[in-house]
C-alpha cells in the first residue's frame, strides 16, 4: 500500500490509506486514544481503540506506520481524522531530550544545537530552513534569469589571504593549503574566462577567533561577480533587484512559514538609500552624539544608521558606499585620492554585504597588492588573468546565515545554520 | 549608451548599437580590417577603416568597446556586420599563452588547465561547463518538484572518517578536524530531522594518493537522501527517472553546446538494467573469460560490463546491485547473510553513483560499526539520532564532474572541473 502525505488526507474521505511519520502527541481516554502523527506535510489526529492494540510503551517521535480509515470530523481545527485500523512502530524512540510538542521550544541555544537532528523536527525551527531554502533558490532564479553560469570553485587554495581575515591551514599531502576565506579570485577569474555573470552559493572558512551571535567560522556565501559594468552603482542596482526579488518570492511561496514564525517581511517601496560612509558616520556624530567612529561603523554604528534610514527613508536597508581605501581589500577599484568605489549593504542593523568594483588593469592591481604591504609574486595565478583582457567587474557576496536571520528576527546566527562551526563546536 | 549583445544584434538593423567583448580575430585588408568579437553570447564582425583608427598594435583577446551602425551582409557565415564608428580598447591583452581562435584548443592537459581563465574562453571548454550547469539545475529541479528540500552541511568535521577512504586534516584552533568526504552522516540527519527527503549539491573530499583519470581530490557531490522507502530499488528507480529528467533537460536546454561538442546524449528507452554483482562476475568470466574478479569490479570489468549491457539491452547504463558487506560502509542495510541493499550506477564504463538502503535501527548500526572494527564512541554524535525515530532510508551520490565525463566523452575528470585538486595541483 502507497504511502500517503498529510496534506493530502482530503481527498481521501471514507477510504483506506496508510500514513507513516513520528508521534507527535498521545492523548489517552477510557476507551480510545488520539494519537497525533506528523509528516512533513503536517499533522494528522488518529484515533484508536485501546481494545485492540496495545500502546502502553509507545514513546513519542517514535516512526510509525499506519492504515485506517480517513473521517470527516466536526473539530475546526482537525477537519479529518483517520480511524486506525492496524498500527506499526517502524523505529521506537528512546526518552527524548527535548519537549516537541509545545508551541515553543523553551530550550537554550546550546541545548537545541546540540541536539539539532531532533529541534529541527520542531516547525519553529524547522521553518527558518524552508524560508532559507526560498532566499537560495530565488538567488539562483534571478540571476540565471539575468544571464548567470553558476560556478563551483576550488575551497583548497594555495593562497590562503585576500589580506586580512585568518585562515585555516589543510595538511594537503606534501604541502599546505588554505580552505578559501571567499571565491573572490574565482569568481573574478570566471568573468574574465568569459562567462561574464558567474555565481556561487558554497562554503567559506573564516579563522576569527572570536565568538559572537553573528559569526560562524564556516557559512554559505552568496556570491555573483559580473563583468562589462559602468560602476559600483550597476552592482547595487542589481542587488537591490535581486532583494526584492527573494522577498517577493519569500512572501509567495513562504507564506505558512511566515506565519509559524510570526514574521513579516519588509516592503521596499523606496529604492534603497545610498550614502557615503563619511556622511553616514558625520550623521552619527550630529543626530546620535556618537562621536568614536573613523573609517568604518561598529556594530553599534550599524544599528543607529539602520534606524537612521527607516525613520528618514521608511527603508530597513542602507548601502553605505565610498569605503577608505586602507579598509578594503587590495582588488578593491580606488576612487579619488583614499576612497573605493566599494559598498555594504546593511539590513536591520546588520551588514549582509561587501561589494563593489574591481580593479581590472593590471599595473594598477599589481601598485595595489604592493601598497598593502603584500607580496604581488605571492598572487601571480590571480593577477595572470588581468594580463589577457579583463573587463570592468565587480560583484558582491551576501552572508545566507545572515540574511535569513535578520530577515526571522533570530538572535544569533548558529539558528539559521543547519550544523553551524563556531569558535569551539565542531559536533554534530 | 547600453551595451547590447551579440545574440541581439538582429534587432538593431541599420541603427547604431554599442557591443563590448573580446576580440576574437583580426584580418587586415589593404584599407579595411575585419574583427571579429566575442561576447558571452556569440561572435560578430565589425568593419573598420584602416584610416579611421590606427590598429597596429591591437593583441588578440583585448577587451574592446565599440559603436557602430548594424547591417545585414550577404555573407552566409555572419548575415550581420558592424560598420565600426568608434573603438575603444578597455582592456589591453599580451600575447597569448594559448591560440583561442581555432576550431580545436591543440594544447595538452596541463596547460589547459594552468591557463583556466583563457582556455576557458575557447567554445569546445566553455561548452563543457554550460552543459555541466543544465546537469546541476535539472538535479535540484527535478527534486524539488518531488518535495525535497535543498541542505547546506559542514564540510569541517570531528570524525573524519566513514571507513575506507582517507581524508585531509585541518588545524582548526586548537582542535584536528578534517574536511568531509562526503555528506553521508549528515543528509541522513536531516532525514530523521523531519524533512525526510533533501539534498545537497557541494564540495567533498578525498585525499587519494593516486592520480588517476577518474579522480578529483576535491568534487562536487550532488547527493541525495530519502526517508519512508522500501527497499534500495525505490532509490534505483528515482536515480533512472532523475538521470532521463536530466538528458532530457540537456538536449532541449543544451542543443548548441552539444553540436559545438559533437556529442549525441544517450537515450534510456528501456528500463536501466539491473544485475547483481556476482552475477556480473559470472557474466565477465563466461562471456569475457575475465577470471580475476572478487567482490568488487575493476576499472576493466566496469567497462565490460558496460559493453555487455549496451549489447545485451541497448543501454548506456547498468545498475549493479547487492554489494558484498564488507565492500561497503558500516551504515550500509545488510541483505541475507553477506549482502547489502546497496548498488552502484555504471555509465559508459564508469561508475557514477553510489547509492542505497541504509540501516535505520540503532541496535544494527551499532552492530555493523563494530563488525568493522571500528569503535561505537567515535560516531557517537550520528548514532545518537537512531534512538530517536528514524524511518527506512536510503538515498546516493552522483559525482558531477564524472557523470559529465562521460556524458560528453572526456578523457579526463579534470577537464569537467572548473578549477581542479588532483594529487598535486593546488593552484590556480
Amino acid at each position: 500500500m502507497k504511502r500517503i502525505l498529510v496534506k493530502n488526507i482530503p481527498n481521501f474521505i471514507e477510504k483506506e490509506i496508510k500514513i507513516e511519520g513520528w508521534l507527535y502527541r498521545v492523548r489517552r481516554l477510557k476507551s480510545i486514544t488520539f494519537l497525533l502523527i506528523r509528516d512533513r506535510s503536517g499533522l494528522v489526529q488518529c484515533v484508536i481503540e485501546n481494545n485492540n492494540i496495545d500502546l502502553s510503551s509507545l514513546k513519542l517521535e517514535s516512526v510509525v506506520s499506519i492504515v485506517g480509515i480517513v473521517k470527516k470530523s466536526n473539530n475546526s481545527l482537525n477537519p479529518f481524522e483517520i480511524l486506525v485500523e492496524s498500527f506499526e512502530i517502524i523505529s521506537e524512540a528512546h526518552e527524548l531530550p527535548i519537549e516537541l510538542n509545545k508551541k515553543e521550544l523553551n530550550v537554550n541555544l546550546d541545548t537545541i544545537l546540540n541536539n539539532r537532528a531532533i529541534s529541527i523536527r520542531h516547525e519553529k525551527v524547522n521553518s527558518i530552513f524552508k524560508i532559507q531554502n526560498i532566499i537560495v533558490q530565488s538567488f539562483r532564479e534571478f540571476l540565471i534569469n539575468k544571464g548567470f553560469t553558476e560556478i563551483f570553485t576550488p575551497k583548497i587554495v594555495a593562497e590562503g589571504a585576500e589580506g586580512g581575515t585568518e585562515v585555516f591551514k589543510v595538511e594537503y599531502f606534501e604541502k599546505t593549503a588554505y580552505l578559501a576565506q571567499s571565491p573572490q579570485f574565482y569568481k573574478q577569474m570566471m568573468v574574465g574566462a568569459g562567462f561574464e555573470r558567474v555565481f556561487e552559493v558554497a562554503h567559506v572558512y573564516r579563522a576569527e577567533q572570536h565568538n559572537t551571535s553573528r559569526h560562524l567560522n564556516e557559512y554559505i556565501s552568496m556570491d555573483l561577480e559580473i563583468g562589462f559594468i559602468n560602476d559600483e552603482f550597476d552592482i547595487m542596482n542589481l542587488e537591490e533587484d535581486l532583494i526584492k526579488f527573494i522577498l517577493k518570492a519569500i512572501e509567495v511561496k513562504g507564506k505558512e512559514y511566515l506565519k509559524i514564525l510570526n514574521v513579516n517581511i519588509p516592503k521596499i517601496d523606496v529604492s534603497i538609500p545610498k550614502i557615503e560612509l563619511n556622511e553616514a558616520i558625520e550623521i552619527l556624530k550630529k543626530v546620535y552624539g556618537k562621536g568614536d567612529l573613523e573609517g568604518d561603523l561598529d556594530p553599534e554604528g550599524e544599528k543607529l544608521i539602520c534606524k537612521y534610514a527607516k525613520e528618514k527613508y521608511g527603508c530597513d536597508f542602507i548601502f553605505l558606499t565610498n569605503y577608505p581605501k586602507r579598509k578594503r581589500p587590495m582588488y578593491t577599484m580606488p576612487f579619488e585620492e583614499q576612497g573605493t568605489r566599494s559598498f555594504d549593504l546593511l539590513f536591520k542593523g546588520v551588514e549582509i554585504t561587501t561589494g563593489g568594483q574591481r580593479i581590472n588593469d593590471y599595473n594598477m592591481l599589481i601598485k595595489s597588492i604592493e601598497n598593502k604591504g603584500l607580496n604581488p609574486k605571492d598572487y601571480e595565478s590571480y593577477t595572470d588573468i588581468f594580463r589577457y583582457g579583463m573587463p570592468k567587474h565587480g560583484g558582491l557576496a551576501i552572508g545566507l546565515e545572515r540574511i535569513t536571520t535578520q530577515l526571522l528576527n533570530l538572535e544569533n546566527v548558529s539558528e539559521a545554520s543547519l550544523i553551524p562551526r563556531d569558535r569551539t563546536r565542531i559536533t554534530p
